[in-house]
């Protein structure tokens, strides 16, 4: 019985296809539900809709719900569409007419923006500090191969020197600028959406700045509308961050697969990081870096199908937005990993010195002929149309 | 122990990272691994590189897998990462050497198109029969409800008037258009890859088309680099393909929401199709709609998720095509969801024709006094100045 | 003034955005507006709308529009927001009441779609015979170069050997398949729209069939509200086709930016096909690669602008629908673009035969070892691990 | 003659190609390239690469070109490729030798991306005000109807009761949230690229900070590979704040094409906003809301090009950037452009109050009246299961 009904059973196909893969999804969420719950029944108490008595056993009972969600033994069934039915389902069961009070002052709508924003929350805690271990590893590498001498590419092709330090600092200043963005996101995420109800407050004198503190928000999300609208869109946010993180380890990807090429060799990968082919035998792929290229579009995919879902959409809630859940979901998943695989990574890469002093060719060092004879009085063009000259005449005697 | 294991054990995070969600989705697969393996097996043997006996054991086991996949009792382990590690375990523990000869003369990447394409095959098969089979009740519903007026719109405004019939007609015209399409997805896909390899072909005379006569493919994929390449590609279509169908569904959605608003009025849905609120008593929610409309956007992402993995890389196989798989397998679930769903919408939709009478008010109407002018040979542009001056006369007189 | 005016004018900056670049854009259409006008006013004077003496003078002055966008002396002010007003504006002031009535028996809405889908036609029809010249192209380079060998790359590791001419042969394949799906986007486009005025249908007894012979099109798109849902839809799967066209061409721009890097040598663009550097004498760029292979994330980004503008409407005409113009016209000109500069490259790109013999390395025939033992009668996956770990023990040998 | 140009002469053909309408964009840029010009050469002077004369002359002839630009008559010649040759040639034209000198310690990649950055700074101000102007609107608006009733909807369904006042401001709080995004979008813009050349340093002591103070960047970008790597990263998050915003006004106008359908009559566009039909004399369309509404996806995929552009790819400078020019500029141009007519529409936007009153019908109150019953004391869950009840009865009877 969902939180709705009343006499009409919802067709067995109807049922099925709304409530898709939400009860499943929502077990990473039902720990924040309880959470803000608990924050959500105090408030009530304050203006005594709940007794002491009711929300002592109402605090228990919730938290009974995060043990057997932590030692799964809770399941959400699909009949109950989701973890709110099931949350006060439970308490009903247990508790009977004090159950019935919970869902008092609250709609599913603020309920499930309150679990999301906690989840948030805490896992993009989670990622700044996995940026910052990645960027320890970054240092450290850097630091070890300082000086190692580098080919630097453009179009693909051999331009000038520099090194594996500078090619590693490179990627570690481009974290801290996502950084930078990741402390926005949370400035966004960072307020509270309970008391909003369905998109137009409650009829209650609820003390919204209390249920913020008491979950450690550090504001309200005033306007019950906004709280509403902001569905889908703080989402797009978070995942448009995720894609700059990953675009990067991306690009830190198809420079490790090309510099760890056989014909260049100037990286390489610990033996347990490659795998094989199943027909050929001499074999050694770096499908861990394929795979930190290709979940940057996943990401992106996810952003897309965000921004999608809630475009061309009147205000308040529509159903729509349920679909906004797995990308999200899933996004916070892929950057966790990626962000793990790439630290262990930095910890492991090698680098072949000698095969990068081998390949520091002269081609690399043409710029710096122009600029001696820059530094002699000649004009920068002359200079570079002069060593231009020369290139080609030493390419054509070799032909 | 994957395929390709020789002494080096994977880095645990490596092997987790790698593996992902694949060993998951290969069991939608397995059935059709197990059915192309039965067909290369016969194509080794027809080179003598089986004898008989082996293909007998090894079509037997294959069947055996077969049958546990049905009864629900095999299963793929993460740490042999895929379908075809795990069935060639089976066939080894089984059979000893002869399993070790299944993947004589492939490779996992033409072993692992051919399951896909047969998975294709049966799943687009299955769409068209759904098609038609909207395409039906759609009939049945425009036949029904042929008379009833309904107003126009255009810019969400009033526009001229038409009737249920003809609205319910032009979805069934862009179902057909659909099915065109899908003819030529169809013909795309129905290409043998066995024999292909990884991509360079096999040193071994085995005959491509009796493999592909065996699974029933029209024709063989000749050329063995394109048929990796064709990976992505050919899910880019049948993506696009889908979103054709969702986009179409997707503006049905938005009439029937529209039309269904209490302000108008012209359909209903019935009340085992509908939803509640948990806060607000008196919702009939159009849910199902609703989601009919939002899937279209997963199946958009999906399509270009895939058609971003599989850029920028050059031919040959990489293992960016892995996540190229859960796109396109959920494409699938998600696409016969929704034609299973608007089918059955279409069996139970209510049509309110007093409402839609009710609605034809004059301004519906405004384009044919124009004509009514043209009649008496007055110019077009004329005639629409005239009547527009007349409404807009009205209009004044009633402020 | 536009067609629509009547009393109110319209305010300035919303007249500016409303138009936006419109006006400009039309000028590549309009041509085939004329063309379609012309059809229109025959229909017209089969039902005695236009006399004879009419019909004349609105086709000579169709046809001088016509010959003035030719000769470039034709513009469409902003003031007049697109070609239909400036069209009826010019048959207006030259003919009078007779321009008048030109747009009798249809809207803007009927009359645009006919001239974008003369528009698709004629281009469509030009794409399918730059593809044919293109595979002209491929099969003489791959005939030229068919026995010079070149290494297989999966993972961008050597794998197995193949050749120049299974090389090129494979993007001929994905050209042809192209084809069969270009083929099925003409049946779509080849509708007629004419007739079906604004989406409900025209209060006149127009001839459609008539109309859509005149302009060549091979059926009437009948129902009228179709007419106008296929806006979008159509010009999706155009759009879906070009980045399949686009996506080859990706790969095969990627393939050969990295097959003509210098440290591998094994094609080379001409001296007048290649780039430098503002900075580095050195440098010789394959920028017109480069270019080839960006391209096609322009046309998914233009598939998917098309999917996501027409998502979330209700049947009928929006404003929405003009901003699909732009995506559609800028992807026919890409891919012809692109189209043609890779009929180009074919006609002077060159193999360096002894770079790609030398790069033939013990490696990518480590397979073919495996299989010569599986011809001794070992077991496929026996002989795999023998030659895996014979292959491994050389490389512990050289370190 | 292209900058780099030796002896080779391009293909027509590929230089049509390769240039495009980078020529044309660039005129948007050229402005910020002398200021950037003008910086660098005073850079050069401090370590005597020019002297005062030479430094006197440049930038007196670098001025000159901004007047010209200023004044429409300086152009770009296609066969110039981009303003960095234009420039070059001016000066080397103008001032022989010194001219040449120009390109000393720079490339066009940090050049190119110099004046970008000045462009986007310059215009991220200009938006900065527009949004403050805006939200000035919206408060105007919010006060003067912050009284009038306006029926909240969820599910395109009445919902509960709410204000013209707190829709009004709900959409507020979403500007000033992009307008804090917008400030972290200036914060990564805000560095100065110059003296990284093509993304490994120039081997001249530069003293990088003076340019960036020159040039008013408050710090340099230092690491002069991720100065290369930045390229799409900072214009990716650029147009990701603009879809926030467009976003947000495809909801407000999605609201309003709702609001204003004389259905419900809450919100009027005065009547030089609105534009008619071609062929149907009533209508009175609001274009202008719908293309707001369309404008978002533009920006959507404008984002995701530049994303799509630069994966998959290594470090360093490729061609397929220079594509990433024009989804950005155009994207400034949309939302500057929106931003405009947002803020024009709040100032003449009417309310209908007795309508919005009229509207304010008895089943926007069914949750107060749950709320009455739950001050009784009645568990929520059953008071909301009576007034369920008691609706659907009344509902029975109507029927």
């Amino acid at each position: 019985m969902r939180l709705w009904d009343t006499t009409n059973a919802l067709h067995d196909t109807i049922l099925k296809f709304t409530v898709g893969e939400d009860y499943l999804l929502d077990m990473q969420l039902i720990r924040y539900d309880c959470q803000a719950s608990i924050a959500h029944a105090r408030t009530l108490a304050k203006i005594d809709i709940l007794s002491v008595e009711e929300l002592n056993a109402i605090e228990a009972a919730l938290q009974e719900i995060i043990q057997q969600v932590e030692a799964g033994t809770f399941t959400i069934r699909p009949e109950q569409e989701d973890m709110h039915t099931a949350i006060e389902e439970y308490l009903t069961q247990k508790l009977g007419d004090t159950g019935k009070k919970i869902h008092t002052g609250r709609s599913r709508n603020d309920q499930v923006l309150a679990a999301l924003r906690l989840f948030y929350k805490d896992h993009l805690q989670h990622i700044q500090e996995q940026l910052t271990a990645l960027l320890q590893a970054l240092d450290r590498f850097a630091q070890k191969h300082s000086d190692v001498p580098l080919p630097g590419y453009t179009h693909t092709r051999k331009a000038m020197p520099y090194s594996v330090g500078q090619w590693t600092r490179a990627f570690a200043d481009a974290m801290k600028d996502n950084q930078r963005l990741l402390a926005t996101v949370m400035e966004w995420i960072d307020q509270s959406p309970l008391g909003s109800g369905a998109g137009f407050g409650v009829p209650l004198p609820l003390d919204r700045e209390f249920t913020a503190r008491e979950l450690g928000f550090s504001r309200v999300q005033w306007n019950p509308l906004y709280v509403q609208n902001s569905r889908g869109k703080f989402e797009a946010l978070i995942l448009h961050a995720f894609t700059q993180i990953a675009l990067d380890l991306n690009r830190l990807a198809s420079d490790l697969i090309f510099f760890t090429q056989p014909e260049l060799g100037f990286f390489e990968l610990p033996g347990n990081f490659v795998t094989g082919s199943s027909i050929m035998p001499h074999k050694q792929n770096p499908d861990v870096l394929e795979l930190m290229r290709a979940y940057a579009h996943r990401l992106v995919a996810a952003q897309l199908e965000v921004q999608m879902l809630v475009s061309n959409l009147i205000s308040g809630y529509h159903r729509d937005y349920q679909l906004t859940k797995k990308p999200v979901l899933e996004g916070f998943a892929v950057v966790e990993q990626l962000l793990e695989v790439s630290r262990l990574l930095f910890q492991h890469l090698r680098v072949n010195a000698a095969a990068c002093q081998q390949a520091m060719t002269d081609d690399l060092f043409a710029t710096h002929k122009v600029y001696e004879l820059v530094q002699q009085g000649i004009p920068f063009r002359d200079a570079y149309r002069q060593v231009a000259e020369a290139v080609r005449g030493k390419k054509q005697e070799k032909e």
